[in-house]
């Protein structure tokens, strides 16, 4: 058997390196997608960034959000975008570290339920054409939900199904790739913006995008890694050598 | 991690003008496969428009409406008549936009639903034959309904009505699709007289069908969208330049 | 979106006529398959007619009964005729509008349900053998039936189950179809003896079925039409015209 | 639609007679197995017939017997015999009235379920193997079972399992139909023998078996037809002509 | 229809000779195995027989029994060698009546639940590898069990796990086979002795297993068959013939 | 029937030297990688051992643990390194008894499941792509976990999962048994320190793994094996020989 001894709430160094490259790869497809057709008077269909951050929240390391324009119906761009969009966190971490995370998982998730309902709900599959896949079924009992899509359809619908959705989202990959790929300088400058000021604004982004420096203040850093928690306490148990008890919570020992 | 931070209740332009161009695809579908064979006295199997409105109501951006003629059965080339209606929405849409959009998810659902219903309980389609497929389950439970549909066939037949049902979704697709193309003009006239006067009844419908314009008096608009919201407030606060405060509902700032 | 507006209880010209030729085929194939072999001094194996009528009822618009010969247990040939009669409501109203409708919907589910228990129940397939397919299941529950027939078998068997299945249908259909074809004027002598009659018992139908005239006193015609209740309006409204108040249900407009 | 008027509780001759010959078809398989090499010394491992009746109990139409020889285990032949013997019913029908019944529902569900536990629980197929398929799942909840075995094999394995089920129970069924057809005297012997005396017992099997006739008294008969019905109240109607009230329950009119 | 009329609890010898014969199997298999290398001084990796006995017990008709060795994993071997055990009951009876029986059906059962468990949860299997399959799924509810094992591999993954099981048991079964075939000698002494003794310790059958034979004091038998007690009634019956009522339970007449 | 007769809660040898090198096995396989590129400086992505002990703790019969180094996501390498380890165990039983064990199922299902998350949650598959395969479903009701992943995908995609994810495990088998037979001296020295000191910390592991031997005081032995219990009692049965009662549970009689 094997298991481990206990996790501590502090985050790694190369976790946060990993969530800024992972949020600046999510700006950065979104800003770039945004500024297609920029010369043509026109915004490419998808809605401009409004703040990136890597404080935790809730469960999630980091956060890119946007003001959604009040539209009440996606154009089929505009949900490839958000495909393309969703990518981008991974990209940027594999560009990175050489290798894929796990922290991709919720855009992998989001991005694979958006092409399924494409294909599956929206009709925007050329080859499954304006048809409606899967059915809602069951009920709310007890005030708990029991409903479940059942397959309603053939395997090899559901083959058809699935090679549409994987083109979609591998498509959007190859995309982001590429976007992210002819423009490694913003995606350092955003990460490394993210890791000095850990929050960025859309007025920030926007500096950095036309390659220029921030130069507001930057916040008192409220992230302590492992690294700089071990750090302090070795200085503090330096300087209270022999004088005194540790303060703050216990740090895993050295490994 | 990818998020939107809040979403306002008001619509945006292109949102009003694709539910405009949407509900006019049905209505000229409808009123197309109605006129068919006027010549002869006879009227195509499908019930009159009763209205069209882009006046949001319950969750829907827009609404046709017709008048049943109380049949208690369906033809075969009613079900089909539907279907074709059905896609009129999403055929405009693509005409005006050039693309798909999410709005067509309900027709979508529909037009399956009903072309299922030929294949698997009426018997409509000659390959499978005036057979029923499916068999409904399970049972209503402390007031809940658990029951559900369950596949009693093989996975060839599966593939058999699969094939069906598309082949009569695309055709009336298709079908749909010749009836506006060649009635572009209807189209845009529909389509526009529904900016102008949100809601249109048969008679409305008549004068713009034989290529007149509504001549009756406007509604006093209630729709008002993002950009004129937008537009009304940089107005108003022009007016009130530093003397007072500004009314009104928060604004999403410019993205 | 689409949706109709209200559905009156009314009935139309249409429906009624439809019901007519429904019920007569049904009838007209039982009689038929009755009276095979009658030179031989037999009847065919199937239960005579005992009652017609497009008086609706419960939900259906009419209804073929018939007297059951107090059987227990169902020959071949009578599961087999009876699919047939099934199918002879469907056949005539093909025959007459020249196209199918939903209201065959409960016979096909009938003539599928006995032709599927024929070949998994009853072992009268040569090609399955006398096995049982599919088993029950489950279980009443706080007084809610949960069971169901569960798949114990192969898609291979599925398959053959399937195609069986399909084959007594359609060589049932087919069968119906010729005795119908070759019997047109009976059809039409009992649809037109419905319309006129509402209700015929098995004496009208031998009647008519010898090619005699029905002379028995006529019912107070019970049925009114939507456009029979339209026409009468208008001529009150004439009668009345300007002095009173228009009695009866509100009646929905010409569309 | 089509429906039945109503249903009597009264039985026709003709299921009598198919009664009659379908129980004669079980005993006469049953006694013919359990003779075989009698020169030898050996009875066939089958349980000796102790009663055949044709009187109705509890919803079946008539009752073949036997008295188990307390056995614990069940042989191979055993369950073979069984599955023979349970197609005699079937096999007599068809030869006397040329097609097949509903009849035999519950012995083609009894002889499937033997066929399928000597392949899927108790290793008797050579192909197969001596392995369990099929696993019991589930529990019983609140007083009720929703226990069901699941498959737990593959789709190929579910094919071999049908092909060895359907191989035992056809094996048999040819089995069966080659006894009764080279026994066709003693069929008709036995089958007469139950319309004459309703039960026979073992030693009465006996009798009938070696040609002999039966010549002990015959019971008062307590089954009457439909046909026995109608017969005695049209001769009491004659009787009683314009005298008085007809006894009796009251009985479909003839169709 | 056909049915049993009743079942007493009393043993046939044909039964018991089965039982004796099948725990012979087991104790001959299990005992040869755990020879297996004697000469090199290493014991074959099976439990040692503790007690085997004919004597009735829980549904059970016998029973062999071991002293585990208080292992707390199994190794291949021992798995297999259990698998190769339990068939051992049902070869035993396959040489001496010819045919299989149903009472193999727990040994079936549990060998195929090994083989399973090595193919899908212990990675025994070299084709499959070192993985799992298949998810325990769902809980415990209102004191119920309802977790069951999910599927969650493709059908081509189901037809190897099959193959697999199913090689695994027949080898095994080709095994104990050969073992039994080779000391046919040992196996009749063992059932023999059991049928004379009821019951063997592990030091009776040492003694069996070197050729031997049991000189201990015999048991007063306490099984008693049908055939005895008939025997022994009929003997009474002549004893008090015509003098007085027969004492004992109801005894089924002879068939 | 067979079965066990009781099983006492003392260990075997063979489960105590199992299970020490097993333990060693994840231990040595975890410091190996751990020590990849140790020369430039870089560790290998797995977090170090903290302890091995092979004192049965709840169900365990031994474990290894490690301190994680507080990463919150794991990168591909990581989860490799992962399922490289917990292949260890049973790779350093192999080598050691030359044949499987149950004592892995553990280990297997946990490595199993690293692998699918892998391929279907955290898009680490080439050939899968960044997608999400499988939906969570269902509810917690009345308290009760009624969730489950259902497969939304097709067979051939399922067949794809399944080919991904065992060739991840076979990958990673075949790369820890590689490390564990260029380690073999490494392995015995932990195993047998285990075997001497029952636990060791990651200061232990260090030493051993330079090649040097543990010099540290050895705990006083708390596990006692089945065998010298038996050794013990036989001693204090000749001390205590006719002049008292045997202390202690009651031990199995040697076998």
């Amino acid at each position: 058997l094997m298991g481990n001894e206990r996790r501590s709430m502090v985050m790694t160094m190369r976790d946060l390196e990993t969530t800024a490259y992972h949020e600046a790869g999510h700006a950065l497809v979104g800003e770039l997608i945004l500024g297609t057709d920029a010369e043509a008077g026109k915004r490419g269909d998808i809605d401009p960034i409004h703040k990136v951050t890597i404080i935790p929240r809730g469960g999630a390391l980091g956060l890119t959000s946007w003001l959604p324009d009040d539209r009440k119906t996606m154009s089929k761009s505009y949900a490839l975008n958000r495909v393309a969009m969703a990518m981008g966190g991974r990209i940027a971490e594999e560009l990175i570290h050489g290798e894929y995370n796990t922290g991709a998982a919720n855009d992998i998730d989001q991005a694979t339920e958006i092409a399924r309902r494409m294909v599956c709900e929206w009709g925007m599959s050329e080859k499954l054409g304006p048809l409606a896949f899967g059915r809602k079924e069951g009920e709310v009992f007890l005030g708990r939900d029991f409903s479940q899509t059942s397959q309603n359809y053939s395997e090899q619908t559901a083959r058809e199904i699935d090679d549409e959705v994987r083109r979609i989202v591998t498509e959007q990959y190859a995309r982001a790739k590429k976007l992210i790929e002819a423009n490694l300088d913003k995606l350092h400058a955003i990460a490394k913006a993210l890791l000095e000021y850990e929050t960025l604004d859309h007025k920030d982004i926007d500096v950095l995008m036309v390659g220029d420096s921030l130069t507001r203040t930057k916040p008192s850093i409220r992230i302590k890694t492992r690294e700089q928690i071990e750090e302090e306490r070795t200085r503090k148990e330096k300087e209270n050598d022999g004088r005194g008890a540790i303060l703050g919570p216990p740090v895993p020992e050295p490994s």
